[in-house]
């Protein structure tokens, strides 16, 4: 099972009130050092075989058409998870 | 300005309403390659200097603590995203 990952972020203009609330509560548990926070949504999509482009140009077409709003969000990524770099 | 990108999703066994009905969306689109969507959420955290071992730390640690909901969420990205792979 191929997976493929999309992001999708508030544009920058855009009042991020949950991203604000956060920002807010971190001093309050210690953690001052981030001056800013901003939400937006990850989705990743599987598919039955491998990733290949024209997987990618599908998921980047979802991505556009049903996964973000473009008139308030950008579409920030769209990648193979296997190539993500991942250190949680 | 460094910048930390935290990806929390939910946890596998938890069911995604939203995924569901994105995925019952694409078909309609002529999208079929997806055979499941799933959504979660995307942070990303700015800092005023460099994204040092330190303030990724805090970042993991506000993830953990703030972000997410470790009953129903895992975390499952905290990296730079100067080395994010991009493909947009």
């Amino acid at each position: 099972m191929g997976r493929v990952v999309v992001d999708v972020m508030p544009k920058p203009e855009i009042l991020d009130p949950q991203g604000k609330a956060v920002a807010g509560a971190l001093p309050r548990l210690g953690l001052d050092q981030f001056v800013s926070v901003r939400q937006g949504k990850r989705f990743e999509l599987e598919v039955e075989g491998d990733v290949t482009p024209e997987v990618l140009a599908a998921a980047r077409e979802a991505a556009e058409r049903v996964l973000s709003n473009p008139i308030i969000e950008d579409v920030v990524n769209v990648v193979d998870a296997a190539a993500e770099v991942s250190q949680a």
